[in-house]
């Protein structure tokens, strides 16, 4: 496996991280989640890091740098699901997660991140019907 | 990691299976997905598996149990995000993924899922001022 899913959920795209990070593994995802959010539009990025039972530096930076790219696409990143050791971890180590906002939960962190104008909504609507679903 | 995280989106619950899964994993899997079904009191399941590059008889087989363990406690399971060639390889191996509904999308598998009941949405607001949330 070398590609993490995004997944799409309205206006916002979420990521689940599970694995261990390598180099490449990282940058493709950096590539990913900016591509899917210019094509999508997407206002919001939840990453959830509950499947992770540790963060290092290359972890936290990787974090820092997808919120930035995700800020100059005019996306808000929230990290949810922190484990407490990790939280725990990332202070003994000294880390601060750069401009990166956490929330406990998906659903916190979704009450966090901006809702859909109402351009964007009637948007959300016409592709739901050209995709015949509801 | 030995544990998929489940993440709870309103009344449904969202599995991203992202590696391939040994017999252990999966039993935890099923455990886990039990519990918070029961727990959450969620009405529907969404299995995301667009991470995965193929599918055997074995995921196969977990994902019509799983279908079967919420289908038991009252929630719909709903597999999204297959592949192509993981639909070509399931018809070439003669599965059929039984009592399993699949999506393209979690966007139309959630669709597909029970709308929350009037009762269980002023739940869900009660749980989300309890939680000092919004």
């Amino acid at each position: 496996m070398n590609r993490i899913p995004i997944l799409k959920l309205g206006h916002l795209l979420l990521v689940s991280i599970q694995v261990d990070m390598h180099d490449r593994m990282a940058l493709a995802l950096q590539e990913d989640l900016a591509e899917r959010i210019s094509v999508t539009g997407a206002r919001g990025v939840l990453i959830d890091i509950s499947g992770l039972e540790f963060i290092d530096s290359f972890i936290g930076r990787m974090l820092s740098d997808i919120a930035g790219i995700a800020r100059v696409l005019d996306a808000d990143t929230v990290v949810v699901g922190m484990r407490p050791v990790v939280a725990i971890t990332l202070v003994d180590l000294g880390l601060t997660l750069p401009g990166v906002r956490t929330a406990l939960t998906v659903e916190r962190g979704m009450a966090m991140l901006p809702a859909p104008t109402a351009v964007e909504e009637l948007d959300d609507e016409e592709e739901a019907e050209d995709a015949g679903g509801r």
